[in-house]
Order: structure tokens, then C-alpha cells, then sequence
């Protein structure tokens, strides 16, 4: 046969954040080879950011043995367009605000392997699936629980982008129609403020306003509670700060029962700094999904932890993207 | 080449329905070249159900050339599992109830060509993307609007099935948390039960109880109301039965924006009964969906309505499985 595919062992991931740039050659089983950042910020245009990216990279394909090992290069950046390989107006860019930057391209003209990006939380779907809990499921949910609630959905083996490549906005599905919490996207009543980082320390502070429940967390100034305070009340047996959890679990398992009409996924796993509450979060997550969901689908779903927490998570995800390419 | 596919010109398409099993065979322009019907009902097993279907089946078949013309037969069904190939537990059907008959084998064995089967609504997609206005798309919503609303959702080119074969149904989204309408699925709050056809003869007969409003609806009987009543009261004028279009259309538009942040579709298409109010209904729909969705997905998607309308739609949409064969 003339035309057997080449065995290239690995593949590059950007892990593209606001503030570092962390690069990684990733194996086939998730194992990082070999590591190298750079500030994201600093450069007076995107060219230059790119340049100063593959000198950097330069380094550490060395490590592995060249580009001949490498089969192509996966980014995970806000605000990327999977079909267009751009990131669009983001804002917290300077090389990348209020303009369409070919950002898959630029690295793939200077590399010369292909090169795809896509947003953090597809991207943490790719990684699940690629090297974490999801491998061999072909129909699962991914929900970020970070600042905001992002999502990464996966039906077919294949993630779901959408007619534009900007589906899976879990996050700002409306969950109250009415006095619902003002959202940054600008509507009321999203899910993501309410089961967000910040929507948790929000529903904490709500719920001191308005009982009388005393509560470790009486002890701190309320506009400065965050979602960790909560996590350690509520791991002390306060009950304030469980409540606050209940509440949260709830409305996802109630969001998710939604999802489940929608896609019948085999699991919906968790990621992000909310996880870390554990069952806290996830006995009534499970709760309210069971309870709220339609008969057809009780007992089905799974509901996990992604096994890829961690600093080098956002790496594998986006690496995992190259291995489709 | 030895392995040219054949180029086989038709296909089978059965709408199984709780009365008649009408079955049609066709092109792949969508025209129905001959068709044939059987009742559903009276027999006393599966097996003589499959038996008389095939003796019917016999003289289209051989008005077309013989079976060695067709390539493959799909089924249209309610409770259909497409995975499974089989109708589970379907209430309405003697010889399907409280059981799982295998129905695309028992075809396919008889007949001797691939069989699949699918649901009412995943099959109006199908048929949609074959022959109607959905063709050329990849990423669109069917919602069907009857006695219930039915779901068909096609991502990436492909019919969304989920994990076990029942994804799907967002008829049984929640819209109202609080204080909702019950449901035939033993919940409370789901789409259907505001926005199918008996749910705007219901939304009618509350705003007739509720407001001291005229309305040529009061000349009927409230428990007698249909949704074809409101439809034509509309026409004339009446506000009241006016305002149960802006309510029905208002949720069907928030709803779609809800799956505008999961799938981001091209178009949402809707079908059946309920949209014979063309704009009175579509319209509002239009206008909830612009108003309630994300900002990133304005003015991005169409609204459109089948234009396999009428009684070969359901045989339209079967047949469109066997093109996938």
C-alpha cells in the first residue's frame, strides 16, 4: 500500500489564556513530553505574538525529535471559531480585540502541520473524551463550573458547533423567566449566574440577607465571600453554606434533565473549581436530575468529575483537537 | 472498479400511525411513484401485521420494477427505537403494547432489502432534509406541532439520538417552574402542554375564564375549543384569540433560543397542525426568539414551516431513512 498513514506520536496543545500562554507535545495517552509558556500579553500585534510562540516551541519540538514527530497543533482560546480558525473579538486580547484574528493558520503557515482551534470548554470536552472519564462515549455533556458556566457537547463522537461553531452555550440557557439575576451577556436569568463560582458566592450572599440563620460565613464581609468560603463552611457542617449548595446542585440537575430531552447524553461531567465541593455539589445535582427528569430517561445518565483536573488539563484539551485533524 | 454501488432508484417509506399504515414508494426528487395502505389495527400478532403489510407491499412493488429497483424501506413510528430497530411499549398499538417488537428485522427478513425505523418527528426531519426545505443543511430544529409537540434535531448532517435512541423530545423542556401546566409525561411545565394544539385550546379557555375580553370564542362551548377555533377567531380578528397566538408564539420563540445556545441551528423548522396560523403564529415566534436569545445568535437563524405539509408528508419523511441505508 502506497499510501499508509505516517505515525506521527504526538501533537501540540495551546492552552490560550488571558494571561499565559502554556504550550505542551502530548502522547496518545495524555502524557505530557514536554512544556513551555509564554505571556500572552505584550505584543503589539498578533504576528508578533505568534513569532514569539514559535520561538518558544521551537525548543521543545527539539525535545521530542523535530517537527516530523508531530502530527498537528490544537488551541483552546475564548472567543475561537472552530470553522473560521479565529478568535473574535475578545476582549480580554489586546492582539484580538475588535478584529478577526486567523490565529490557526498564522501557526500553521509558520509550523507547517495542521493547526485547529476552538473554545476552552469544547476543548475540555476533546481532552474528556481524548484522554479522560469520556473515552469511548460518543454522547456526553461537558459543564464547565469556572467564573462563568461554559460547555462542550458531544453527540456522534463529534463535538457540536453549530451553524456558526458557537453552540454550547450552556451557560445562558434562561433557568428563572422572571426577576431572574442579571447576566454579563446582557439577558436575566441564566444559569450561569446562578451556577457559576461567582453565582454560588451571590446566592451565599442572598441567603445571609435574607434569613436569620447564623453561619460561618457571617464572619467575613459579604462582598468579599467567594464560592471557596462557601466550600469550607459547608465541608464544617454549616448549614447555610450547604443550602447554598443544594440550591446550586438543584437548578443543574434541573438544567441538565432539560439537556437530557435534548440529547440523551450518557453522561454530563463536571470541571472547573466548583467540582472541588465534591458531593457537596453533586449529591444534589443527581437529586434534582432525577426528580425533574422525563421517565424515559430516569437512571440513565452518568454524572462525573472529569479526571483531568488540574493545571495541565487545559493543555491536553487543546491538544486533544489535533489528534481529529 | 468492481465495487460500483448499484444504482438502485427507490425507496420504501411506511407512516405507521395509530389507524392506518399508509405505505408509498419514492424517488429520490421526493415523488411518490405508487402507494398502498393497511389498517394498523385488528391483527392478532406482529407477525400477521408484517404479513399483511407485505402482501400490500407486493403489488406497489411490482408497479416500480420489482424490489430489485429499491434500495432500502424506513418506518415512521411512534415509540420507534432507531438504534434498536424495534416500537417499544407503544400504548396505541395492540400488538406493540407492553412489549418490543422488532420490527425493521421482521421487514427486512421478508422483503430482503435494509430496513430502519425512527419516530413521527426524527422521520419529518429526514424527509425534510431529503426533499424539503431543509436540504442542503446541516444543522437545523424540526418542531412538531400537533396533539403533542414532537422534536426531530439534525447536528453535523446527522439526526441527534442521544445514548439510548430517544433524544429528542423538546416537547418536554420546561417553561414554567412554577405553577406549571401538567403534562401527559407526569410533569409539570413542559412546552407541550402550552404550545401543541391542545395547549392553545387550553390557553384559550383560560384567558376566556380569566379576562371579561369579547371574543367570538364565547359563542362555543370552553370544553369544545379547539386550537382550529382560536385559529380562525384569529382570522376575523378576534383579539382575544389573537393574544393565544402571541402567548403560544412568545414561548415557542423563547424555547428556541434555549436551543439556540445548545446547537446554534441554521433554521427551525416547524410542522403540523398549529401551523396553518402561518404568520399569526410565526410572527411571535420570531419576535420571542429575537428578543430572548443570546446576543452572539441574532438574526442568525430562519424560521421556517415544512413544505411537506399535507397527507404524503409522514410517508415523505419514512421514506428519507432509506437514502441512509
Amino acid at each position: 500500500m502506497d499510501n499508509q498513514p505516517e505515525m506521527k506520536p504526538y501533537v501540540i496543545g495551546l492552552d490560550l489564556g488571558g494571561t499565559n500562554s502554556v504550550f505542551g507535545i502530548v502522547d496518545s495517552r495524555g502524557e505530557i513530553k514536554a512544556t513551555t509558556a509564554i505571556k500572552t500579553q505584550g505584543y503589539a500585534s498578533v504576528a508578533d505574538y505568534v513569532k514569539a510562540s514559535c520561538t518558544a516551541l521551537e525548543v521543545i519540538i527539539d525535545q521530542v525529535g523535530g517537527i516530523d514527530n508531530i502530527k498537528a497543533m490544537g488551541i483552546g482560546a475564548p472567543n475561537a471559531n472552530y470553522y473560521k480558525g479565529t478568535i473574535e473579538h475578545a476582549p480580554n486580547l489586546t492582539w484580538a480585540h475588535d478584529t478577526e484574528v486567523p490565529l490557526a493558520q498564522m501557526f500553521s503557515d509558520r509550523i507547517g502541520i495542521p493547526v485547529a482551534i476552538t473554545n476552552d470548554a469544547n476543548a475540555a470536552a476533546i481532552g474528556e473524551m481524548t484522554y479522560g472519564v469520556a473515552r469511548g462515549m460518543k454522547n456526553f455533556i461537558m459543564l464547565t463550573l469556572g467564573t462563568g458556566v461554559g460547555s462542550g457537547i458531544v453527540l456522534n463522537g463529534q463535538v457540536v458547533y453549530g451553524s456558526d461553531g458557537f453552540a454550547g452555550e450552556l451557560g445562558h440557557v434562561i433557568m428563572c423567566r422572571e426577576h431572574g439575576r442579571t447576566c454579563g451577556c446582557g439577558r436575566k436569568g441564566c444559569l450561569e449566574t446562578y451556577c457559576s463560582a461567582t453565582g454560588v458566592a451571590r446566592t451565599a450572599r442572598e441567603m445571609l440577607q435574607t434569613t436569620e440563620e447564623p453561619s460561618l460565613l457571617r464572619e467575613l464581609k459579604p462582598e468579599e465571600i467567594t464560592s471557596l468560603d462557601v466550600s469550607i463552611a459547608a465541608g464544617r457542617g454549616d448549614i447555610l453554606a450547604k443550602r447554598v449548595y443544594e440550591f446550586t446542585g438543584k437548578m443543574l440537575g434541573e438544567a441538565c434533565a432539560d439537556f437530557a430531552a435534548f440529547a440523551s447524553p450518557e453522561a454530563f461531567i463536571f470541571f472547573g473549581g466548583l467540582t472541588k465541593a465534591g458531593s457537596l455539589l453533586m449529591d444534589p445535582i443527581r437529586r434534582g436530575y432525577e426528580e425533574s427528569v422525563m421517565p424515559v430517561f430516569k437512571g440513565k445518565a452518568m454524572f462525573l468529575i472529569s479526571s483531568l483536573e488540574g493545571a495541565s488539563a487545559a493543555v491536553l484539551g487543546a491538544s486533544g483537537i489535533g489528534w481529529e485533524l
